[in-house]
């Protein structure tokens, strides 16, 4: 059965015939040629900091992915935000070709336009199996880029938190009125929700976020999960870890591809950077959930009080949710479109993993509750 | 900013170098010439028929992926069951060298040392997203590959079927009592357990259970999941469509590879094929969450009953397996090892998923039966 073929056979046949010399060799084989690694040399900007090691990771994982399946000729040089441009212009300096990529969180560009909100998480959207479904079989990333197209940009998917927690709190939310006036740290979509709650969403960075909540400039803030939110400590001024984030049932990353960049690589190198974010989504995910759970355990034995939000409070969030959504179908047909995509699929997903997925779940939780597993 | 490289300038001098000709060029890249992608041909045998789309599709996924990322220099020809060696033979044919590669279970192997079944499912244990976070990041892959090594053999992930539903019954299991001499179409280490139970454990190929079925000759059999048990036809035939599968809280499939063949490969050629796995493993699952919904509807509106599973019945199931796992552990240090290396992650796990994740799907299901997602 053939099998690899000799290599420097290979090479000096190919050499010489495109050199066009004229020493006698056999005809060169196209596809050999054209499947050559060239050199390509790419800056990639992520918009998270190192600190945030899963997430940053998940740009380093696809430079490592793509710099070993091209025998170290696709190299991609990850920059930290601040490095090249702040973390948030990151699809901007993709758009206008300063750099050739970024890993970063769609809907961080909400404000350009809703619908790269989608891409990203949207309030009681779809889980992380249901992301996947739609990005990687329902048509999800070719509508996602249909849209990007016009930002001169081509998007895959490129890692996820999962189900994020529903931050932290330094009074309780029992009711729907707590929301009222509630000074929270939260931004995009999620904040029109909570200000249609009656609460004041507030923006603001990273670091300035504990000394906000520490100062009671803020009464609530929402960050990740436990593994990056233990991290900056906030169980010492903010005692409630509500769940679950209900703005964010999973949240997809991507990695931003200037579209003339991409349009110049060849065939090959294209096929690389798919596989590459797709190693880089699967491995943010996995990361995540062998992190979080030494992390959750971590908060909870340092004193913060890990609580579900009640039907109540979820049925609140949901209904006003509904409502911004409504609003903004009713005057952006990009969005209303990709939206009813994953509703399609919330729907489908939600009826069928309520038989095996849920079922086996819940059983092996309750063996857990009973220290059985 | 450096970019891509001119090709045809880059062959040129390449050739030249590699030809030895004496033309002034400048001095050749070695990085580049490694980086060549020589021809390699496979064959790949698929465990599962055409008629199983979904699972089948994961091989011609990682074909497409190889001859994509190579530029159509490594060629991988995916075969049918029985094509060149019966399905079920699979292992066998990569361990002897007659194909390079394998689509296949690992746990259809147990019969040779019951640690192959845990890379795929054992009963009650992990679920789709600790089976991955095990593998990926948790060790599961090397220690896996410890394992095979004895099999010249080398495994990588690709394909899940998610939490699989419990098969097809003439007759109801209410109690544990009453999988008392039931004849079930089951194999491996659920069978096993169905023994245990003091059911009567049957191996029937695929084709033969619907007339097995029909017949009487057993009273029950577990298929796979909505998408692929349609196809048979088994609600004509036994009423009850029993959820969970607790014997396959996920099903992940493996690519095996020749040890041999694997080592001649160019290292970024290995790299490729740990990249096609994933995108097989990705695909697989997200076309079963899109496929399954619409078949267990189907499923219903044809007069099956879908139907949980007691907590009685899965609690006996679950002593059940772990006494099997005990019988196992206390012979089998290999298994032991590897076993305790998922119960790990899946205590870990379980717990941390029922605070976000579980209660946002538990919402959310709640709002879809209310009919409002």
């Amino acid at each position: 059965m053939p099998n690899i073929v000799d290599r420097r056979k290979f090479l000096t046949t190919t050499a010489a015939g495109a050199a066009g010399a004229s020493i006698a060799v056999p005809a060169v084989a196209s596809p050999a040629i054209i499947a050559s690694n060239p050199v390509v040399e790419w800056r990639l900007v992520s918009s998270f900091p190192k600190s945030l090691d899963t997430i940053h990771g998940a740009g380093d994982t696809f430079a490592k992915a793509l710099g070993e399946m091209s025998g170290g000729n696709f190299r991609v040089r990850v920059f930290a935000p601040g490095e090249l441009v702040p973390g948030m212009n990151a699809a901007d300096a993709v758009q206008n070709g300063s750099v050739e990529a970024a890993h970063t969180a769609s809907y961080y560009y909400w404000g350009k336009d809703p619908t790269f909100a989608i891409a990203t998480a949207v309030p009681f959207g779809l889980n992380y199996r249901m992301q996947n479904a739609w990005m990687y079989q329902g048509g999800g990333i070719d509508l996602m880029n249909a849209f990007y197209q016009r930002y001169n940009i081509i998007g895959f998917p490129g890692g996820n938190t999962g189900t994020q927690m529903g931050g932290w709190y330094r009074r309780q939310i029992n009711a729907p009125e707590d929301w009222r006036g509630l000074k929270m740290r939260i931004g995009g979509l999620a904040g029109a929700v909570i200000a249609k709650l009656g609460g004041v969403p507030q923006q603001i960075a990273g670091g300035d976020i504990y000394p906000s909540l520490e100062k009671g400039t803020i009464d609530a803030a929402e960050w990740v999960g436990p593994y990056d939110d233990e991290k900056l400590g906030f169980s010492k001024v903010a005692r409630y870890y509500y769940y679950p984030g209900w703005w964010e049932g999973q949240a997809m990353l991507h990695f931003f591809i200037n579209m003339d960049k991409w349009n110049a690589l060849p065939k090959h190198y294209q096929a690389m950077v798919r596989s590459a974010a797709t190693m880089a989504d699967i491995g943010m995910m996995t990361r995540y959930d062998l992190q979080n759970p030494a992390a959750i355990k971590r908060i909870a034995i340092g004193g913060a009080e890990p609580r579900p939000f009640s039907e109540a409070v979820l049925e609140a969030c949901f209904k006003a949710s509904n409502e911004v959504f409504d609003e903004i179908c009713a005057k952006n047909a990009d969005f209303k479109k990709v939206y009813e995509a994953t509703l399609a699929i919330r729907g489908e997903d939600y009826l069928w993993f309520q038989l095996a997925e849920h079922t086996y779940d819940t059983f092996m939780m309750i063996q857990q509750r009973k220290g059985l597993v």
